[in-house]
Formats: C-alpha cells, sequence, structure tokens
C-alpha cells in the first residue's frame, strides 16, 4: 500500500522510477533499517531494496522489499543502470553528489522531487505506528519521573540526564531521541540547552526535554521544575506557559489547520504578556524522525487529521533570568486530541 | 588556517565563495555547533556564519566566524544573494533541493565539490585535537572495562550497554559515539550487532564494539570475550585476529598507504585460513565522525601521515557459530603508530 502510493506518482508523472536513500524512509517503505543504509528502487512494476554485502544477512531478515547486496565500488549503479532510469524521482534530501552519480553512471536525465508523497504517508500515522509512538511515549515518562526525583541541589545536569538515558534504554529504548535537555538557571533560557556539567542550584528553573527513540519511533516531553520554591516571576511565566499548552490540547482537533493551533497557543501567552518571548513554534510532527511534518507554526497550513502526531510545547525565555516550556506529544483523534505523553503538569 | 585553505581553493577554481552546511564542517570550520545546523558562507575576503534565529545567542558565543541570524521563509537567501555566488563550492552531501534552492533563488551556474580540500585538512589532525581524542578513547576504555565487569550469564545485551552509555556519559562523554554493539553468541556473527534484548549464554562470545563522543570527537574500539571457558575454535579464530590486529598496530607507520596496511592485516587473517569470513575494511579514519578518511581497506591509496588518526579492526565472522572483532583507535605518528585506546587484548 505504502508502495502502491508512490506507484500512482510514478504513474501520474510517468516516472521511470524512484530511489529511496534516506533511512527513516527506506524503514518506512520495507521495514528494514542497515546501519550503512541501502537505495529502495521502485519502477511500475518493480521493488528492490539494495544493501551493501555486509548488511545483506540483516536486512534480508527484515525486509518487505526483495533484497540484493552490492560490492564496494560500482555494483551497486551496474546493478541500477538496467532499468533505464531516464525520468527519475528522488527525495529532496538526496546528496548532490549522488545525484551527479544517477546522471553520469544511469544516464538519469530529469529529476523529480518525491518528499510530497512520502509526506502525506507518513504524517498521517497507522493503528500499529501509533502502538509503538504510545511505548516511546510512555518510556518518555517513565525517564521523565527519574529526573524529577533526582534533581536537587548540586548535582550536575549531565549527571541527571545520564540517569534518564539509563532508564530509557533498560525500558527498552534504543537510545534517546535526541540529546537530553537538562537546562537550569539562565541555562533555561536556551531553548536548546543541551545537558552541560553545570551544578544546578536552589531557587533556579530547570527545564527537562527529553524523548526516547522505542521500536524506530520517537517520543517528545519536557516538563519545567523549580528546586526548592518558587518565586513570584516564576510562577507567573510557568501558569503562562501552562495555561497555554492545555488550551493547545484541549483545542487540537481534526479539520483544523497546523496554523490555528498554533495562534491558539500563541495567543495565550500574548495575553499574559510574553508574546515576545515565545520565540519558537508551537510544535512539530513526531513519528520515525523527531522532528517532521506538520509543524505546528505559523507558516504550516497543513489541515490536521485524525493519526497525526505533534507536540504541543510553548515556552517563555527571559534572557538571564531563565525559561519554562511545558510539552507533550499528542494525536490527533475523531474529535480532538489525546496526550500520549503524560506526566503531571503542575510542578511549580 | 582553515578558512585560508578554502580560499587557496576558490583562488584556484575562480569561485565566487564556498557554502558549507555538514555540521562536524561547520564546528570545524567555526568552533560552533548549532543544534539545528547553519550556512558557513567564505568568499575570497569574507566569511560569515548564518544561523537560524533560535541558535543566535549560542552561535554568537562560539563562533570563531562572524554570526548572523535567519529568520524563517527566505531571509537566508536574500543574505546571501548579495554575493553574487554564480561560481560556487558546495560539499557533495549537500542535498538536492538545496542546490536548487542556490540556483534558483541565489542564481549559482556551476557546482565544485569542496570536499577533497576539506577531508586532506581534517583528515590530519593537530596537537589539540588529538589531546580531545585522546581523551575520548579514554572514556571507551573506561566503559570497556565496565562491559567486561558486568557481562555475565543471563544478563541481557541492552542492560550492559546502559551501563556502559551511563559510564561514559559520567565520565564526561555527550553519548556514545554510535549505538553500542553488544552481539552474544550466533549475533557475534553479525558485524553490526546493536545490543539487542538476548540474554547472554554461557560459552558464547560476546563482542563489545564502542565509542565516545568528546567535546565533539569520537572513539571506536572493539574487545571480544567469552562467558566461562572458550572452546578449541573459539580459541583458534581469537588468535588469528589478535595476531591480525596486533601486527596491524606495529606495522602502521607514515609513508605506506591505507591499502597496504590493509593487506598486511588481511593477510595475518588469511594465513589463518580465515580470509573468507573477514568481510569488512581493516578499518577507518575517526575524528569528528566516527567513519571518516581514510578506509583501511582495499581501495583507499591514501598516503598515511602523522597525526591521522585510524581503526584497526580486523574480525571473523562464522554464520551461526559467531564471531570474534578486536579493534583499537590508533594515531600515526613520526615513526609508527600509537594505540589511544588501551583496554588489554588478551582476553580469551
Amino acid at each position: 500500500m505504502r508502495i502502491e502510493k508512490l506507484r500512482e506518482y510514478i504513474a501520474e508523472k510517468e516516472l521511470d522510477g524512484v530511489i529511496i536513500t534516506h533511512k527513516p524512509n527506506l524503514y518506512y517503505f520495507t521495514g528494514s533499517a542497515p546501519v550503512l543504509g541501502g537505495y529502495l528502487l521502485v519502477t511500475p512494476d518493480e521493488a528492490l531494496f539494495l544493501v551493501p554485502q555486509l548488511e545483506y544477512e540483516e536486512a534480508r531478515e527484515t525486509s518487505r522489499v526483495p533484497v540484493e547486496a552490492f560490492k564496494r565500488g560500482g555494483e551497486l549503479f551496474e546493478k541500477l543502470k538496467p532499468f533505464n532510469l531516464k525520468r527519475l524521482g528522488i527525495e529532496g534530501r538526496t546528496a548532490y553528489s549522488t545525484v551527479q552519480n544517477y546522471r553520469e553512471k544511469l544516464g538519469a536525465e530529469e529529476f523529480f522531487m518525491v518528499d510530497e508523497v512520502i509526506k502525506e504517508l507518513r504524517m498521517v500515522k497507522t493503528k500499529e505506528e501509533l502502538e509503538v509512538i504510545q511505548k516511546a511515549c510512555e518510556i518518555a515518562d517513565q525517564a521523565m519521573l527519574v529526573a524529577i526525583e533526582e534533581i536537587s541541589e548540586g548535582k550536575r545536569e549531565r549527571e541527571i540526564a545520564a540517569k534518564m538515558e539509563y532508564a530509557m534504554k533498560m525500558k527498552g529504548a534504543e537510545k534517546p531521541a535526541f540529546d537530553t535537555i537538562i537546562a537550569s538557571g539562565w541555562r533555561s533560557a536556551l531553548p536548546h540547552g543541551v545537558a552541560s556539567d553545570k551544578r544546578i542550584e536552589r531557587g533556579e528553573l530547570v527545564v527537562i526535554d527529553e524523548g526516547a527513540l522505542y521500536n524506530h519511533y520517537n517520543s517528545d516531553t519536557t516538563r519545567t521544575i523549580v528546586v526548592g520554591s518558587p518565586n513570584e516571576k516564576q510562577k507567573d511565566i510557568y501558569q503562562a506557559v501552562l495555561e497555554a499548552q492545555k488550551k493547545g490540547v484541549e483545542m487540537a482537533r481534526p479539520g483544523m489547520t497546523a496554523k490555528e493551533l498554533d495562534t491558539i497557543v500563541r495567543d495565550v501567552i500574548a495575553e499574559y504578556g510574553y508574546g515576545d518571548y515565545f520565540i519558537h513554534s508551537t510544535g512539530h510532527g513526531v513519528g520515525l524522525e523527531i522532528h517532521e511534518w506538520p509543524g505546528v507554526n505559523q507558516s504550516d497550513e497543513t489541515v490536521l487529521k485524525p493519526g497525526m502526531v505533534v507536540t504541543i510545547e510553548p515556552g517563555i525565555y527571559l534572557p538571564k533570568f531563565g525559561g519554562v516550556r511545558i510539552e507533550d506529544t499528542i494525536v490527533i483523534t475523531e474529535n480532538g486530541a489525546k496526550r500520549l505523553t503524560r506526566t503531571e503538569r503542575e510542578l511549580i
């Protein structure tokens, strides 16, 4: 069915074939994830997954598409040449040097970007995909509890991240979905404050942003806490972010655009007077990649559909003072949305 | 000096400029590593690092090159257009869609791949780089000791990997250099047997292949052990791999080619009668990327120079029976080579 969608595009554009090389797409279409990658060729009536020799045994056992191995040094192109791929579909992210090889070694003449087709497919998750993402989210919730329990005065950010990542792995995660963010004090004003050697101090805001990669799918969640008692300003920005995040989760539903959802969340932060300090998107799609489609921001007018998975993660960042972000991964349902990460949000 | 080398190439090819986007190269040339990446423009007399707005504060503090922020939606190209980049140097891995943008939005007409220049620079490490790699290797050695101590009958591969990665992080690593391989029993015959939920059993070979990312630089080391007492065949293949690996480290020196070094190691395995079961390269370069140049294999004729860092990692893989691999990261010195990972090799 997934490959059939590619074939519809092939027919529509009268292509000779499509070559896929981006690893998440290879897994999506073949069910196999060779460490060294591979080349999936789809033509009007054939599909073939070419992998480096070293990966052959594992790919053959996992791939839904016939697998062949190629040896280093040109054999890949020898195997592809007979397909006579003059009008060739590729991913926009295909390397320029690879495209040059397709031109020179395969005689490809015209290139067509298939990204939109793949995006439309991958954006709406199947029941099976949602079950895996739900599990990835549960592992992220468990890691969050570790963080909340472990964070205390004097500990280093990196130590907290190490404990969380250990917990993820022991719960079955392949690895963290991204570099775990533990950003305390002034660092909490950095949206990408990956855990450092900084020691956490009393009275500081601590932003914890983390996710797990489980069976190829990602999760993403953020909580913010204060070590000790929060002051009035900390409480005020926390309240603004909490209200915005809750409203985003409550209001998300099929039929609205991603941009409209962003506006709903952004307006709450603006009403509190912190609009200029919410300096990023409300959220992003999550799936085989940690950042995918749709973007929940002012430039994405994708209409939300049941099965889409996005984050809702408003934040307020006051330079030098610190920041607050609260984030859940949610799935759009028939009549609303459901949180897949479920750690308590009233933490300050 | 690094940027000057790019300028020599710019002069030689009469380019209007070079745009770098690959993250390890961005770090190499600017000293900054924005999570969302960026665009480094180098022209005959200017250098400018363009980063997404969200990354501006951090990039400005770390970059050796002047930094400007660009807003989502076209501002990047507005900022680049005045440089009139008709003859443009790019990395071969630049995305096809990005190259199309350079064509359509910047009026770029001809593209030149700068990979060779960057490779020649990055391949020979400076004293400062070697110090960082040495530290990354020490962390890998410490993680290896954790594995050797923790591996016992009944434990799951994933649990061992979790403990090793925790130790790495506590010792200051950013993260593992790659997905830690713990491959026991029949899985040890898979060169890429990332730690799974399999339980380790008595009498099994266990291949442990791991490395740490420390301050942007990688390390890579492998050891193989047996749980309990090895049988004769396990001892035999271990002996072959051990002798090949030691000979590779001993014989590596400046002036020989990477291919010659591969041959020396490969010949030892062949003498033991296992030539057909050594199914990968002898090694690869290590630095800002875990797999870089030179490749230590039959198709790489790079002449080794002091300051190059490569792995020596022969292996024998007997399908269903199991496998053995022993690997160190080494640096080529003035008159030979030095092991940077130093865990004991006589383990069976």
